[in-house]
């Protein structure tokens, strides 16, 4: 990580830990600081700060919004906790578990409004701009965790409905950080849209690479165990481009391990990588993710902005997409 | 009603149904169509617009936050009726029950992001001040919820707990909608102090009689069963008060009547109507009701403007209180 990344995290995680005065009543604010205290990379609200360092941006200009941004991300992991039923977060109870249901609901309800609070903390002139930004993302958002429950019980799934759910649900937020901090920086429109792309496709990128992960990763290096999406027949770029590969034997041995319940999880996964394999899906994903990958790269080339601090956006998007070496 | 009130009623019912296209996903979408077509009188929004005319604001500049206040409106009932377990909502089932728990959550979500999202679609000099005051006024709303939660469970809330979650829950939302309508039409900080205070006590006043016609107004008017409050244990301020005054019998009595699992409900109303009747009840609640619509009434008075056009807020309240006569 690039020691201004480092710096602007810092940065970030020393804002949100400012004691603030106690918060009443205590069932609505508790779970607002254990949820921000469970941590978290940070790593939008330190792109957001980035962005708008890239155009000669005021460090002070842009800090709340960055909290806005985190603030924001948290507030959507506390509530898709309680519709994923995921009874821990970050290694600790979730707050629905920790408290019950109706708390983390309106926890969460206040969590967005402090982020939309943060966000229009001070008057600026491209205030609204950046709100307009801010609302169409925070809404594409809830649409792709929307479209991500719904695809849990259809059956007719296409790569292009997969691509369009995690674009909503994950990418747009990385792009929207990075614009909002062009944005409060003054950037010219074509600037702050390739950075947009930029974050979108290297969002999309990120995603595909841990569909991949999971199934041909090292378990060391990932920290969980091997094939966890193919054992829950998770809905995958991996599975759904072996669906629509996959015809005669293939296909009908893809839909016995999808429905058998007689096989234990080791051979499940195993004869689900052999398909796989047979049908090159690790190499087309490969090239699905590459890319994406190298539109966003090509997109953050386009930017016009001093050459060295934009090489910072190239190494981040390479350390994340592990391209270190 | 005055003839301006229905007209804003109507202006603003005409834009909520406006037909928009489709949207998809439509297991998001839908619930939000659903919440805004079971209707309700809109009195928020119609008092916004007419704030905003009260300081010669032009219509136009104010119906999206009119709408705004509406949706957010109709977000917290959304997300209150999952928390309350409300399996009806104006006749018709509440979200969670026609859809799910995580449907109602989601499309709540949605809600209040769109109603941020219609209080900022247009640039204008007074949008900062417009979001601040929305933004606290959200929050003080959960608060509000959160407190009326707490409470069902505690045996120690006193009057001003009481008089401050009415204030947080359902007046300062009427209140935030007489103000932004002001701020919108650039009335001075005076007057939007002034139509606040208005709003904030009126709505109070307005929660107060709510309490105090449960036991003693009349059934066929009221529209609902007299004394359901009291069968519930529901802590009014009618009970609240009489849990301060009562001494001796009359505490021995009432604490029968809270706990006894053997009266009947008619039994268990008559009983409580009978200690509260001892202990003058009614009469301090009304005199406490009165305090707040006077004081309503002197901020109104207070306002710099137009003498008539104060004359309909005047006539609104006397109204809203049922005191036409």
């Amino acid at each position: 990580m690039h020691k201004i990344i480092s710096f602007y995290i810092n940065l970030v995680n020393g804002s949100l830990n400012e004691k603030t005065v106690k918060k009443e009543p205590a069932n609505l604010y508790d779970p607002i600081d254990y949820t921000l205290s469970l941590g978290g990379k940070r790593i939008r609200p330190a792109l957001l700060m980035l962005a708008n360092n890239l155009f000669d941006g005021d460090d002070k200009m842009a800090l709340n919004s960055a909290l806005a941004i985190e603030v924001f991300h948290n507030f959507t992991l506390l509530h898709d906790d309680i519709m994923d039923e995921a009874p821990l977060r970050r290694g600790e109870p979730s707050v629905y578990k920790k408290w019950n249901t109706n708390v983390a609901i309106l926890s969460g309800d206040v969590m967005l409004m402090q982020s939309i609070q943060l966000l229009s903390k001070k008057n600026h002139p491209n205030l609204h701009r950046v709100l307009s930004i801010f609302n169409a993302t925070a809404i594409q958002v809830c649409e792709g965790q929307q479209y991500d429950m719904d695809f849990e019980n259809s059956t007719t799934v296409s790569i292009d409905d997969y691509l369009k759910m995690i674009e909503l649900k994950t990418a747009v937020l990385l792009a929207a950080s990075l614009k909002i901090g062009a944005v409060i920086s003054n950037a010219s429109s074509d600037n702050a849209h390739h950075i947009y792309e930029f974050g979108k496709n290297l969002g999309i990128a990120f995603q595909l690479m841990d569909d991949i992960l999971d199934l041909y990763g090292n378990s060391k290096k990932v920290g969980k165990r091997i094939g966890g999406d193919v054992i829950v027949n998770k809905k995958t770029y991996l599975l759904l481009k072996a669906q629509e590969l996959a015809t005669g034997k293939s296909k009908k041995d893809l839909e016995f391990c999808l429905s058998s319940s007689v096989l234990d999880d080791d051979t499940k996964v195993e004869k689900v990588k052999t398909i796989f394999n047979s049908l090159n899906i690790k190499k087309l994903a490969v090239e699905e993710m590459n890319l994406f990958y190298n539109t966003a790269i090509s997109h953050l080339d386009s930017i016009d902005a001093n050459e060295s601090k934009k090489r910072v956006f190239e190494q981040f998007a390479k350390g994340l997409m592990n391209r270190e070496n």
